[in-house]
C-alpha cells in the first residue's frame, strides 16, 4: 500500500506549506492526550491494579505469560480479524492445542493455563472438552469410568463435547426425543434420533473435532421410561475422523461470533454402544436390565452444576464489560470532536457531557460486576465446601440468587458493550476497534444456560415465596431478609431532601429496599389474583403473572449487586487492603452506580410513592455531579482492570493512546489490500472500466 | 453429510419402536402451527399488504422481480452467510452490476431497480457512486460538468465515491485538515494531505472499487483559506486501477457488518488536478484565482441534503424492524417451549406471557416507524416542490425533526432488532436465522449520518427556542405548536379513571404531549441556570445541560412518531382505504403502541407530577389487555409487511413455519461440511487422535 511514487517538484511543494500550516493548527496529539489525561488521577492505579488481581506478582506473572503468547505464532493476534471461518476455526484449535502443548512441556499450573486461555482469548473445538465433557465424566462416572476416560481427555487421546439440547427442544429437557433403550440380550443400548427435531444441535466442538459425546437421551428399560441419562458415544474413528457407523454429524454452520467453535448436529440411526457407556456413578442399568435410581440429593447436585455454570458467567459478565469501557474510555480521552473556534484544538469527546454521562455509569456498572463476579465465586466455592459434608442449606438461595444475576449481569453487560462500541463513533464498527467481536461473541450470554427471562422467573419464584413466608410471620433469611422489614415499615418515604443527600449509600440503600420490597409485594398480589386466591406457581397464573414477576426478580438483583459492591469496597478500605484515595476514588464510584440504578428506576420509586417528583429529580443532579467527581479519574480506573494492549486487540483501546497509526497499520495488513486492483478487478471491474477491454464486448 | 452406512437388523428396528412412539407424543408440527396461527386473524393480510405497498399490482409486480432474480446467479442467496470477506466483496459488486445491466437490457423503471436492489439486499462498491457521487454531481455540478461526468456514471465507465470524513475529524467538517491549493501559474489544483490524522476514512467502495472521488477540502486561493469545498479527484487508472500517482488508497478492513462495501482510506501526496475539477456551480474559482462564494441559499441547500438522508434512515428503521419482527413473530408462532404434562405438546413460544409482552409491542412500533418514514418522505418530496419555487419555509420545522427522528428512529430499531433476536433464543444467534446480518448491518445508523446524542441536540435547540417563544407570548407552529396550548395548563392532570382509559387515543396523546412539554420547559430552565440567565445555545452552558436537552428532544420526537401513527391510521379510515376490521386491527396496534410509550416514561409523567402512581400502574394493566388483543393477529400482521422469504433469507423467519428442516438443510451447506473430517483434521487433530500416527511423534 506505498503510493504511487511520484516526486512533486519544489514550487509545488511550496505552494501547499502555508495552508497546511493554517489547517494543521489546533491539531490533536492523542498520545500526549492520554499522557495529561493519567496525570489527573487522584489514586494509584497500580495499587488498585493489584488489589482488583490479588497482589502485584499475579500480574506480573500476567505479563510474562504475555511475553510467552507474544513468541508462538499460534496466538498471534496481528490478523485476527481478518480470518475466514475455515481458518478462524483451525486457529482456534491450534491455539488450544499450543497452549496445551506449553502447559505439559514448561509443567504450567492450571491457574496459569487459565490465564493464558483468557489473554489469548481463542474460543475453538475443544471449549467443551475442557468446560463439559471432563466435568460430567469426572462428576457422574464411576470410579472405573473415571479411570478409564480421563487418561485418554488429558492427553486428548479423545475429545468430547456434550449434546444435550436438540433441534426443536431446549429447556424442557425431560421432553427430549433422542432415546437410549436398553437390550438385555445384547447387555448394550441402543441410542436413536426419531425425528428431525431430535437432531441434537448446538454442542461446541462436535461438528468438526469431537470424537465423543456425552450424549443425553430418554433411558428406557423393558418399555419403561426412566427420563434423561447421560450415555458416552464415539462419533468419529480415531483413525480417519469419519463418522461412526450410523452417525450423521456435522456443522451447523455461521453464527453471530465464536467462529471457531465448531458448534454441531449430531443424528442417530439405531447405534448401538455397550452398556457401561451408561455414566452410572448414580442410576444405574445392571447387566439383567434392573434399574437403580439415583440417590435423592442428585437433583441438588444437578443445581449446584447450573449454580456453578452461571456465577462463571456472572463473572464473565465483568470481564466482558470492563473490557469494552476501557477501549470507549481510553478512545474518549484521546478523540476529539469540534473546536469551539477554528483554529483551536477540537475538544476531547470525554469532556461532553452526554458521553460523560454514558461512559462513567457504565464504568461504575463495570466495576459492580467484576466485584459481584469474584463474590458470586467466593459463594459457591464456600458452598462446595460445605457440600462436601453434605450440606446443601444455601443452595436454594443460591440458585435463586445466580439465576437472576445471570440474568441481570448479561443483561447489564451486553447493552453495555454496544453502547460503548456507539460511544466510539462510526470507528467502534470496525473490527479493529475490538469491540464488535466483543459484542458478537459475548451476547449468547443472554440465550444460553436459559433464557434470561427464565432466569428471571426462578429468582421470582424464590422471592413470591419469602414474601408469602413474611405475610404468615415466618423468619426468612439470605438475600430476602429485608422482606420482612420492608413489611413492617409499610409507607416508609424517601428522606432525601436536597440532590446531594441521594450520594450518601444509605438513602441509596433505602431506596433501592424500598423499591425491591414493593415491587415483591406487589407481584405477590398480582399473581395471587390471577391465581383466584392462593398463590399458584405454574400454568396460566404464572405466566400471566410474569411481567411483573420479572420486574420484581430485577429489582431484587439489582439491588444485591449495589449492595455487594457496597460491601467489597468497605471491607477493603476496613482490612486496610487500599490506601485513602483509592478508597475514595473507588466510593465515588459506588455513589454513581447507586444514583444509576435508581434513576433507572425512578418510575418504580415514584409508582410505590416512596420517593416525590422533586426527590427524582434530584436524582439527575447528583449524577451529573458524582460524573464530574469520577471524570479525573476515567483512565485511571480503566488502567486498573490491567488489561494487556495484547488481551484487548483493539487498535482504538491502546494504553498509549496511539490509535489512528494503529488503525492505519491494521487496514494496510488487510487481506483485501494484498493486490492494489483487488479481487473484482479481473471479473467484474475491468469488463467495465478498462476502455480497450471494453470496447471489444 | 450422509450417515455413514450400516444396517441395523429387524430385532434393533423393533426394540426401538415402542420408546420412540413415546418420546414422540405430542411432538409439534410447524407447518401446522404455522397455518393454525393464521386462522386467528380477525383481518384480511392481503388487504392491508395491499395498502401498505399501494396497491396489489405493486405487490404482484415484486412478485415477478423476485422471480427474476431467483433465476440469476449473483443474487442467488443461498450461500450468503458463508461467504469470505472477499467473497462478499466481489458478490456485492457482481450484484449490482447484475441489477444494472438487467435494468438496461430490460429496460426496466428506477423504482423497479430500487425495488431489485432492495429485494437482493447485497451492499457493495457502487453504494455511494449511486448515493453521494451522482448527487453531488448532479446538485453541484455546472451543466457543463454534468455533461462531462454523468454518462460516464451512468455507464459505470467512471466508478465514484464521496470522501469528507478523515481518520481524526468527523463532525467538524470545517476543521477538515486536506488541503486544495489553487496554483494559478498551472490553473490547477494542488490537493494535498498534511497528517496522518487527515486520510481520508470510510468512504465506501474507495478501497478497491471507486475510479474516482468527490474530495471534501479546505479551499486555499492566494493563501486565503474558504473551507470545504467539493473536487473531483482521479485515484485509479483506468486502464490498470493502479492507483494514480500520489495517492496511496486501499481498504480499511472488516467491519461488523456491511462487509460487501469496500470502505476505503486516502492519503494525497501534492497531486495536481485540472482547475474543472472543482464543483462550480455554486462556489467558484475563476482562472485568475478570483473566488466567487456560493449565494447564500447553499447553506440551505446543504440543510436539504442532510434532511433527505435522515428522512432514508428513518424510513429504514421501520423496514429494518418490520423484517426483524417477522422473523421472531413467526418463529415464536412455531417454536414449542416446556410442556405442562409430559407427553402433551410443549407450549407455543408465543404463549408466554413475557414473549407476547416482548414482540406485540415491537410489533407496533415497527408499523410506527414504517407509517412514519413514509409521512417524512412525503413531508420531503413536499418541501422539495417547495424549494423548486425558491421557498425554504418549512426547512427549520423540518430539519428539526429530521435529526431528532434519525435518532430515535434507529434507537428503536437496533434495540429491536436486538430483541427479536434473543425472542428467538439460541437459534437467533444462527446467521440462518438472518437476524444477526440485520443487527450487524443496522447498527451503523446510529453512529452515521451524525452520532445520535448530536441529532437529538439539534432537535432541543428547536424545542428550546420555541419554549422561549411561547414564554415571550409569540406564536409558535409546526410540531412545537402543543408548547403554547401547554403553557396555558400548567399543572393539568391525568384524567384516566381506571386501566381501560389507557387505551384512550386522546388520553395517551394528552400524556404524552404533557411529558413532552414538561420536559422541554424542564430543559430549557436548566439551559438558562446553567447560562446564568438567557439560554446560551453553546459552550459550557449547552454542554453541561445536555442530559436534560437529549430527554426533551426525545419526548417531542417519541409524541410526533405517534402522533403520526395515530393521523396515518385514521387518514385510511376517513378516506376508506381499509375495511373495518382492518382498522379496527390497526388501531388496537395503535393504542398498543401508545401505551407501550407511556410506559417507557411512566417515571417522566411521575416526576412531573401530571399522573399518580396507581394511574401508571393500570398502564401495565392496559398492556397486557391490548397484548392479549393483538395476539391473534400477530402472523396476519406480519405477513402484511409481506416480505418475500427470498427478501428474508431467514430459516426462522420463513412463511411456511418449515423452520427445523430449513436449519438443517442451511447447515449441510455451510463450506465447514465441505469434507467429513474438517479443514484441522491433517494440521491439528490427526496427529493428536490417529493411534498410528501419535506413536511415530
Amino acid at each position: 500500500m506505498l503510493p504511487q511514487r511520484h516526486s512533486p517538484d519544489a514550487a509545488t511543494r511550496e505552494l501547499v506549506v502555508g495552508p497546511c500550516r493554517v489547517t494543521m493548527q489546533g491539531a490533536a496529539n492523542p498520545m500526549e492526550d492520554a499522557a495529561a489525561e493519567r496525570r489527573k488521577a487522584t489514586f494509584s492505579s497500580d495499587e488498585l491494579a493489584a488489589f482488583l488481581h490479588d497482589g502485584a506478582d499475579k500480574l506480573q506473572r500476567r505479563e510474562e505469560l504475555v511475553q510467552l503468547l507474544s513468541s508462538q505464532p499460534w496466538s498471534d493476534k496481528t490478523h485476527r480479524y481478518f480470518l475466514t471461518r475455515e481458518q478462524e476455526y483451525v486457529g482456534g484449535l491450534q491455539a488450544a492445542v499450543g497452549i496445551w502443548k506449553t502447559m505439559r512441556g514448561q509443567k504450567l499450573s492450571i491457574e496459569d493455563g487459565i490465564a493464558l486461555r483468557s489473554l489469548a482469548y481463542f474460543p475453538g473445538g475443544l471449549e467443551l472438552h475442557i468446560g463439559m465433557f471432563i466435568p460430567t465424566i469426572l462428576s457422574q462416572g464411576t470410579p472405573e469410568q473415571q479411570a478409564k476416560w480421563m487418561p485418554l481427555c488429558n492427553r486428548l487421546q479423545v475429545i468430547g463435547t456434550y449434546a444435550q439440547t436438540e433441534l426443536g427442544h431446549g429447556t424442557f429437557v425431560r421432553g427430549l426425543q433422542t432415546v437410549a433403550v436398553y437390550d438385555e440380550r445384547a447387555k448394550e443400548f441402543v441410542v436413536h434420533s426419531p425425528s428431525l427435531e431430535s437432531t441434537k444441535w448446538w454442542p461446541g466442538g462436535l461438528g468438526k473435532t469431537a470424537t465423543h459425546v456425552v450424549l443425553m437421551a430418554r433411558l428406557f428399560v423393558k418399555d419403561k421410561d426412566y427420563g434423561p441419562h447421560a450415555f458416552i458415544v464415539q462419533v468419529r474413528d480415531l483413525e480417519t475422523h469419519q463418522p461412526m457407523p450410523g452417525v450423521t454429524v456435522g456443522d451447523i454452520g455461521p453464527k453471530m461470533g465464536f467462529n471457531g467453535v465448531d458448534n454441531g448436529f449430531l443424528s442417530l440411526d439405531h447405534v448401538r454402544i455397550p452398556r457401561d457407556s451408561m455414566l452410572m456413578r448414580y442410576a444405574q442399568v445392571t447387566e439383567e436390565g434392573q434399574y437403580i435410581p439415583p440417590p435423592p440429593d442428585n437433583q441438588k447436585a444437578a443445581y449446584a452444576t447450573m449454580v456453578y455454570v452461571r456465577a462463571t458467567i456472572v463473572r464473565d459478565s465483568g470481564d466482558f464489560l470492563s473490557r469494552a469501557v476501557t477501549i470507549a474510555t481510553r478512545y474518549a480521552a484521546v478523540r476529539r470532536q469540534t473546536a469551539p473556534k477554528l483554529g483551536e484544538p477540537e475538544l476531547q469527546v470525554l469532556d461532553y457531557d452526554n458521553v460523560q454521562q454514558t461512559l462513567m455509569p457504565l464504568l461504575s456498572r463495570a466495576y459492580a460486576l467484576v466485584f459481584m463476579g469474584r463474590s458470586m465465586m467466593d459463594m459457591y466455592n464456600s458452598f462446595d465446601a460445605a457440600r462436601a459434608r453434605g450440606d446443601f442449606a444455601v443452595l436454594p438461595e443460591l440458585h435463586a440468587l445466580s439465576s437472576g444475576l445471570k440474568a441481570l449481569s448479561t443483561d447489564i453487560a451486553a447493552a453495555g458493550i454496544e453502547t460503548a462500541r456507539r460511544q466510539c463513533g462510526g470507528h467502534g464498527y470496525m473490527l479493529a476497534s475490538g469491540l464488535p467481536t466483543l459484542f458478537n461473541s459475548y451476547v449468547q450470554n443472554c440465550t444460553w444456560e436459559g433464557d434470561n427471562s427464565v432466569m428471571y422467573l426462578q429468582t421470582a419464584r424464590y422471592m413470591v415465596k419469602n414474601v408469602l413466608a413474611v405475610q404468615l410471620g415466618r423468619s426468612v433469611g439470605g438475600s430476602a431478609a429485608y422482606l420482612a422489614e420492608a413489611a413492617k415499615q409499610t409507607g416508609a418515604k424517601c428522606a432525601v431532601g436536597r440532590a446531594e443527600d441521594w450520594t450518601n449509600p444509605a438513602n441509596q440503600l433505602a431506596a433501592l429496599t424500598a423499591v425491591a420490597a414493593s415491587l415483591a409485594v406487589q407481584a405477590t398480589k398480582v399473581l395471587a389474583r390471577a391465581s383466584g386466591g392462593q398463590p399458584v406457581f405454574e400454568g396460566e397464573p404464572w405466566n400471566g403473572s410474569s411481567v411483573d414477576l420479572i420486574r420484581a426478580a430485577r429489582a431484587h438483583v439489582a439491588l444485591y449487586l449495589h449492595k455487594n459492591f457496597v460491601d467489597c469496597v468497605e471491607a477493603a478500605a476496613g482490612q486496610r487492603k487500599l490506601t485513602a484515595p483509592t478508597t475514595a476514588a473507588l466510593r465515588q464510584l459506588v455513589s454513581l452506580h447507586g444514583v444509576a440504578l435508581l434513576l433507572e428506576a425512578a418510575g418504580d420509586l415514584l409508582e410505590s410513592g416512596y420517593a416525590t417528583g422533586r426527590q427524582a429529580g434530584w436524582l439527575r443532579e447528583a449524577q451529573r455531579s458524582l460524573v464530574r467527581g469520577v471524570r479525573p479519574n476515567a483512565l485511571a480506573l480503566v488502567d486498573s482492570f490491567a488489561y494487556p494492549d495484547y488481551q484487548l486487540n483493539s487498535a482504538l483501546g491502546r494504553k498509549d493512546g496511539n490509535v489512528y497509526q494503529a488503525l492505519l497499520d491494521s487496514a494496510r495488513i488487510s487481506p483485501l489490500n494484498a493486490t492494489q486492483e483487488g479481487p473484482a478487478w479481473k471479473p467484474v471491474l475491468e469488463p467495465l472500466l478498462n476502455p480497450q477491454i471494453r470496447s471489444r464486448l
